[in-house]
């Protein structure tokens, strides 16, 4: 599971290279004491903190506590938090957190808001109607 | 050794939250295609991409495709890159690749390059006179 979370993170990496992003992937929380979301992207303008998620299937669901950490990093960093979810047999999707479904114990993309996605060329685009 | 320098990243992404700054230790280049620091980090204003290095003692040496790498990153992101250097029994020292010591084959900070390294406390003051 750990190793496929891993394919799926060097594959978006590999696709926001080709983007015009430099991308890292994370250590990873492990031991540590701090927030970290699993990539971090840049593209001298833009600034991404992503979480991905990896499903075979809707709904996605993400702990409060994940969403906190992702914007604790994020707000303290200066980046847009975003879930990056790539269900099978679809390509990636981007969330921002407000369009986010609120469950009792976090929150969840399900097939009602997976339509409020967008895909990586329409970032920039959608970076304008954003700030 | 893999662990010791593990040990001495998360000394300093420890160091760089409590100077305001959002850090992130890389999952490493490893089978990676593409550059990454060490550490990435931001507070918002400015951002840092991070190669780590710990020694006994000096000099420590950078071959030309380490700074390269990080070079590359680091304008691809939209990051000011820097060197942090920790000898044995010293705290942590921070150098812009222009201070670097050309040699041969890459890059050294010796007795005589050292005292160009600033310590983390200086940054925003050394950022208004490197921008």
């Amino acid at each position: 599971m750990k190793d496929k979370g891993t394919k799926f993170e060097r594959e978006l990496i590999h696709i926001l290279w080709q983007r015009g992003f430099a991308a890292m992937r994370s250590a990873g929380s492990g031991a540590a004491r701090y927030p970290t979301p699993d990539i971090i992207a840049g593209n001298r303008q833009i600034f991404l903190a992503i979480e991905v998620k990896m499903r075979s299937r809707l709904p996605v669901y993400l702990a409060d506590q994940e969403i906190n950490e992702l914007k604790c990093f994020s707000d303290a960093f200066g980046a847009v938090p975003l879930i990056a979810v790539r269900v099978s047999r679809s390509g990636w999707r981007f969330f921002k957190i407000s369009s986010l479904y609120r469950t009792d114990r976090g929150y969840s993309i399900n097939k009602s808001n997976f339509k409020d996605g967008f895909d990586l060329s329409k970032l920039l685009e959608w970076r304008l109607n954003y700030e």
